[in-house]
């Protein structure tokens, strides 16, 4: 297995090691693998959880600070973090004004989430779930849509709102109204290597594509020969605008990278996805070009659309400083 | 060939134009592959132009912003941009106080830049080489050492010092300073694939490593069988050390993915390579983890270690705004 890793066992908690190294403005708490901001949000403001298993970098970790979340809870890679995890990370965010869960739709998580829900009493929390994946109505881990990509977004959205002293209901509404405006859908040119198996998670021949792959390698809507990128544009966008009117609205739209792809294919990607969407109507008003939900090493990349309005859009362009998003600051 | 590419003889052109897409602060000129700032610097600033082969993104079209690049030049992948093509930029970037050219050693880099410099009558232009990669002496496409990360370093550093508006003779003394402060050196685990030839373009086992590699895939010091993270970042940190006196100074370190390493191992690397740098009493003043000078899909990491004072820190936390570096505005 070519990976730069000691022991498998170790990743999570070694990588949390060099993160609170290279972040001296994140704090980490390595015994509930727990990343939050060393200097936290005023009293009285609504805090911001979310979390999920590792692989996934930079999400969630990389989107704590200023204007995002207030902490991440790292499951172990492709697995959920448990409910004294997400339990201990709900009280240190809590500064009396509620909690709010911004879970990806995965069963364990929505679980676990709910478990840690259950046993915070004392503590208000709302939970959104994000369900934002087009390209199977039930996964391998899911029952209903898989969340990925939109997640980012709801994070930088819903962070710039609790920043403004905005309150739990408010933030919560916010939330649930992003999560259901943005859709997404992605590829794979080949399969991830878990460190624990020291094997690919799926099998997909010299000349095939996964369409509509999973972050954790599930199976999409059809595997198919390799094609060229402006036909894997197509196979990604249409069933977005099939599945949500854009409305000629406009979008931030995020051309996303699945960890082993390089960035000048990315942007290759952008330029073909952007096209799409201009064809359809629909202004690219903001974008991310990058690696943003990745899956380990995987070579491949998704398309995420979100619908947005002038509320939304200025709540985009507030500031934000986390290590893997900032602006404004 | 798994890429996410049209025809592989268009992918630079095509890439350029998503980044245009996703980055309307820059502009492209398309018929010179030059990426510029929308708001140029005011009259009489020195104009900061760096450039090289293309497939090493997010370096260097990624760095072009405010605190940082004017303008970018980009070659074909792998290959060296052309003497108009330099000279196109240059004109495009002066102000009248003179363009600072950053080049990485490479001999055909050298040599067109040098060209340009000639045809450039009116324009005054000192030329700074970068060739900070300790590994090996002389290289595939180099005499002498090799240009990689320190080049990302110089252009912050010294992108920060035009923007105050320092002539061109000390824009040149910080860059040439700088350049002498810092050492890479950077290890693979594959080899990336050229998208004109479709194959790997140097063969490595499948136990097998190459340490020292370039970032074009030359071979490096040695190839050894595969080793934990551990033992990798010795591997890395002891010839930069041994090769510079860091005297005990505070340093600013990066740790670099090649394009294809998850960024979970990439923060794993970065704690073992503080930890060796603690050890040798060198203080981690800042830090970059993630991909800044990859080789396509390259899988492996390099590292890079800057001596700092008080000035040079005071130029890194200086405002940038490019793409891929972002930081106080």
């Amino acid at each position: 297995m070519k990976k730069l890793i000691n022991d498998p066992a170790d990743v999570l908690a070694e990588s949390l090691f060099g993160l609170a190294v290279a972040h001296p403005e994140l704090r980490v708490d390595h015994a509930h693998r727990i990343v939050y901001r060393a200097d936290p949000k005023p009293h009285g403001t609504v805090g911001i959880l979310s979390g999920g298993g590792s692989g996934h970098e930079p999400l969630h970790a990389g989107y704590v600070g200023l204007g995002m979340l207030d902490a991440a809870v790292c499951g172990e890679i492709f697995t959920s973090p448990t409910p004294d995890q997400i339990l201990e990370a709900t009280k240190t965010i809590d500064t009396g004004a509620g909690v709010l869960h911004l879970v990806k739709n995965y069963t364990g998580d929505v679980m676990n989430f709910e478990m840690a829900t259950e046993l915070a009493s004392g503590i208000a929390i709302e939970t959104v779930v994000i369900a934002d994946d087009v390209a199977v109505e039930d996964s391998t881990y899911t029952a209903g849509r898989r969340g990925t990509g939109v997640t980012v977004l709801v994070e930088k959205i819903v962070g710039a709102a609790a920043e403004q002293g905005r309150d739990l209901a408010e933030v919560a509404a916010l939330a649930r109204r992003v999560a259901g405006a943005g859709r997404s859908m992605g590829m794979a040119l080949t399969s991830a290597t878990l460190p624990s198996s020291g094997k690919p998670n799926f099998e997909l021949g010299e000349s095939d594509m996964e369409v509509g792959v999973g972050i954790h390698g599930e199976p999409g809507r059809r595997r198919v020969p390799l094609a060229t990128a402006r036909e894997v544009a197509a196979m990604l966008v249409e069933p977005i605008l099939v599945d949500y009117s854009f409305n000629g609205e406009p979008a931030v739209v995020m051309l996303n990278g699945m960890g082993a792809t390089p960035l000048i294919e990315l942007y290759l990607m952008f330029g073909e996805v952007s096209a799409l969407l201009e064809k359809a109507g629909i202004r690219v008003a903001r974008s991310l070009v990058g690696n943003y939900v990745t899956s380990l090493d995987m070579a491949g990349c998704s398309v995420t659309v979100l619908r947005v309005d002038n509320e939304l859009l200025g709540l985009w362009d507030a500031p934000v400083s986390t290590p893997a998003l900032r602006w404004g600051l």
